[in-house]
């Protein structure tokens, strides 16, 4: 009866015209990007897939792990998630360029202490004697030291240890305290201490700051045995061959040289050789990263497997805080490793806590005479920078965003704290400055508490390019790109394997290849995709007969 | 030496500038807002009062509260907020308008029992016995009875209580088990369900699903106490005087008329009239509603405090889960209420958890309609939909927003999720839709885990008008605005006073209020916040002599 005078259809147009306007702007809408009819039967498939698991896994009861939802705390949820359909897909996806890692936390806890094991040279200490009420709250340290100086005390468990005194890491597990679990136990304690566990994440250390505590430990039990030159080479080709098998064809890894001007431990040098004593310089180490790359990218030619590695480059990174003077002095090294490694160092940042330490604009001058010296020597090493990875408002680190953006940034890492600036939204969607968001370290860290609560559909929406990143995926467990992805496709009823796809292509557009190499890399990854996308329409066909 | 030849001075003006444009929609920005020099003086001494505090209190520990930090989990901070200066600071600030308010839990838990308490119609029932093992699950059922069916059963904690059975909510207290505490035991258990308590939010219950469920569980426990008239009109009464003592001077209360089509309960029916069994015409609800309101009025005058009180007016309000052809019976009741109570109704709404209920494209028709019919009989009854409550990402209630704004919604009950909708931010900034935005009710139903994370200072940088507001305080226990108004303030280092001031402000203008009694109400304000001001100002002058 009135329904007749009313205009339902006009409604019903006005909002699918609504709703088009209001995603305009996104990576994967249909005015931007022309998707083939195999690209959206398989995006079909993967929500799908998404949807059945929302009610079959996400929506079950499962022991021990309490309030399970899509995109809940990643610690907690992993197990959980090995076993989804859907992240057995997302491993299989080409997944581009991981743009933000840092090299100090890329490789996999466990596999860092059998390099260290593999090694006689490495040493382990602690403050106190580990013993079961001691084990959970102390965390080792490692040493490099020469052969006429091995020591190989009994253990750290025996109550004759002495506290702060080196014993050999491969004596030190052998002797492990059955009673704490003997070697295994010794593993289980050294890989704890290296990694985020979820009672820390979510009980212990729930706040930004108190995360950032342990986060900071786990670096510190970490940063000596990957300045020890023979783990080094090793851990930087593990990382690279975890790349590959997780999808990922290049990368551009956050390397830091170990300033001797930090702050940050006085007994800590820079890097130490094989002999477990003399001092590495950078163009050594540069040199070995070159070799580890290019004999990678050799041996998987030789496999046939050329598109799946078009290789790895480094941003040159330094600690937040160094003085303004040894700035001057390191940038200045950094100048003359980008004149001998032109192909290998693409960009600089600064790295460390944001709200701890010294804001960008208290280095403002070394960086304004960084950016002159690279006129000079008309060589080009663009800003990378951290900038608001925060939940402040106006704070130190959410103040970085301005000035990483007025110094020319060409990505932003994180960008967390964007989403309230709309001048700075503006600016990144003009300019195309790329966020490397970390989805998964963002929670561990506790800047969002589950990937729902992520400011990532706000960047997408409006139209800023974003790669999701790993960012410490040794420490976090995120190890690849599919765990980021996978928290990234649950958690949105908009986002499809399509919008991944985007992203992944993003990836290789935002990153500092050029040229040939770039559009090689691009070709590559179009391949894969297109392969990619056509198994998962043959499994859904295989399937369904 | 190089220093000479970078532009310092020529970067800093840009950051100014930079800063000044990122900041440029804002309520606070000058250049829309002339402050005084007594209000500029105000702002700074509250920056400085919670910068101090900042660490004084929020930097120290605190016995038995882990990860203390501003802004931090509201229903564990409140015990350490109450005892700060900013907070008595901001309990003497003039609040303007709340304009999303529940009437169902606008009143404190424990004025709620001792309102029940005072009616001997009032019974009570569980299903169960209570005990040690029982009390902290089960929550109690009210019902008020004629006096000819008065129970005086026992007791609930007997072993002899039959299930279900009916008691006089005064036997039920005075003979409750000393083992649980006695009468002080009983009131404990029912504020309690009455109630969201930290274990329930941040443990038990921490997920937006879960707490939800706690939610509905509190309101059913309320809910038959709100339905009997002398209750009623009690609760009402002194919700407004709760206002007035916390600086808020008018209010839209969405007061639900318990339409007989819910399927909410079967068992529920319309209001019950003081005899305990006729039932009550909305006519007569909103007669009573309106002694009410204008005996305070006409208290306050004779005290001399006409400013600190302009009215209140009812935003009549649906559950989300009538169906369509109540829907059209109930909105022609709603427009009968309006004919005769013009001054009264000032807007509509559909509550309930969005994610669980209907969908406002469900209801599209029926809305429709409603708007055709209120040209016909010459009223506006605008909309103040509930939208975009959620964590989702195009879920039901995140495309709830497209909907409330289409169907031409005045303000935006939440718009948590607006945040991710570029072009809604857009509609909602040209068309002045204002945002209820609920900080605590957004953290403790865990859209949010803390204030930081709350999307507010995104709306206000994009220049969207918001209001804070409580949500449903007795439930919540955050009373008044002052904790809503803290929380804001000590999350920011952007927001000030005088921010807090221009919301304030905001919601007088973005309420209903119109013409002469608008105005009236603008200038009650201006003149008690100039007081404020003036207080603040001299607090400190006196505190520096």
């Amino acid at each position: 009866m009135l329904s007749n005078s009313i205009d339902i259809a006009g409604y019903e147009r006005s909002r699918v015209q609504l709703i088009d306007e209001d995603r305009a702007l996104r990576v994967d809408h249909p005015r931007t990007v022309k998707f083939t009819a195999a690209e959206i039967e398989a995006d079909r498939i993967v929500r799908n897939i998404r949807s059945l698991e929302t009610q079959s896994i996400w929506g079950a009861d499962h022991e021990d792990i309490p309030h399970v939802f899509p995109g809940m705390e990643f610690l907690t949820a992993k197990d959980i998630i090995v076993k989804t359909k859907l992240f057995q897909i997302l491993t299989r996806m080409p997944k581009g360029a991981l743009l933000h890692i840092h090299q100090g936390a890329s490789v996999d806890a466990s596999v860092m202490l059998r390099l260290a094991l593999q090694q006689p040279a490495i040493h382990i200490s602690c403050p106190n004697v580990i013993n079961a009420s001691t084990i959970l709250s102390t965390s080792p340290r490692f040493k490099a030291f020469p052969e006429d100086r091995y020591f190989d005390a009994y253990g750290l468990t025996e109550l004759s240890y002495i506290p702060n005194t080196w014993v050999s890491v491969q004596k030190a597990r052998e002797n492990f305290d059955s009673a704490l679990g003997g070697p295994e136990g010794f593993d289980r304690w050294v890989v704890g201490a290296m990694t985020i566990n979820p009672t820390e994440a979510y009980g212990s250390h729930n706040t930004v700051k108190k995360i950032w505590q342990k986060f900071g430990d786990a670096f510190m039990v970490l940063d000596p045995l990957i300045r020890f030159l023979p783990i080094w080479a090793e851990h930087l080709r593990a990382f690279l061959l975890a790349c590959i098998d997780d999808g990922i064809s290049y990368t551009e890894i956050r390397t830091n040289t170990f300033a001797k001007c930090t702050s940050f431990d006085p007994a800590y040098t820079y890097e130490i050789a094989a002999d477990g004593q003399s001092s590495v310089s950078r163009r050594e180490l540069f040199l070995i990263f070159d070799k580890v790359v290019n004999d990678i990218r050799s041996e998987m030619k030789v496999q046939g497997r050329g598109d799946e590695f078009i290789g790895a480059k480094i941003i040159y990174v330094l600690q937040r805080f160094v003085d303004n003077k040894a700035l001057d002095a390191e940038l200045e090294q950094c100048l003359s490793m980008k004149l001998e490694f032109p192909h290998l160092i693409v960009g600089f940042d600064l790295v460390g806590d944001e709200e701890a330490h010294k804001p960008l604009i208290d280095y403002l001058e070394p960086l304004l005479r960084f950016k002159q010296r690279q006129q000079e020597l008309g060589v080009d090493i663009p800003f990378f920078f951290h900038a608001g990875e925060t939940l402040g408002d106006g704070s130190k680190a959410d103040m970085n965003l301005y000035d990483a953006i007025l110094l020319g940034t060409k990505r932003i890492g994180h960008g967390f704290s964007l989403v309230k600036h709309p001048k700075l939204m503006e600016i990144c969607r003009e300019k195309r400055i790329a966020l490397e968001v970390c989805p998964i370290s963002n929670e561990v860290l506790r800047l969002t508490s589950s990937m729902p609560m992520h400011p990532l559909p706000i960047f997408m929406n409006n139209g800023i390019p974003v790669v999701l990143c790993s960012d410490d995926p040794g420490i976090f467990g995120n190890m690849g790109l599919s765990f980021d992805f996978f928290q990234v496709l649950v958690s949105s009823e908009v986002t499809g394997l399509l919008t991944l796809g985007q992203m992944a292509r993003d990836s290789i557009e935002c990153s500092t290849l050029v040229g040939e190499e770039k559009q090689r890399a691009m070709l590559a990854w179009e391949r894969r995709w297109a392969m990619f996308i056509k198994e998962i329409v043959q499994m859904e066909a295989e399937y369904l007969n």
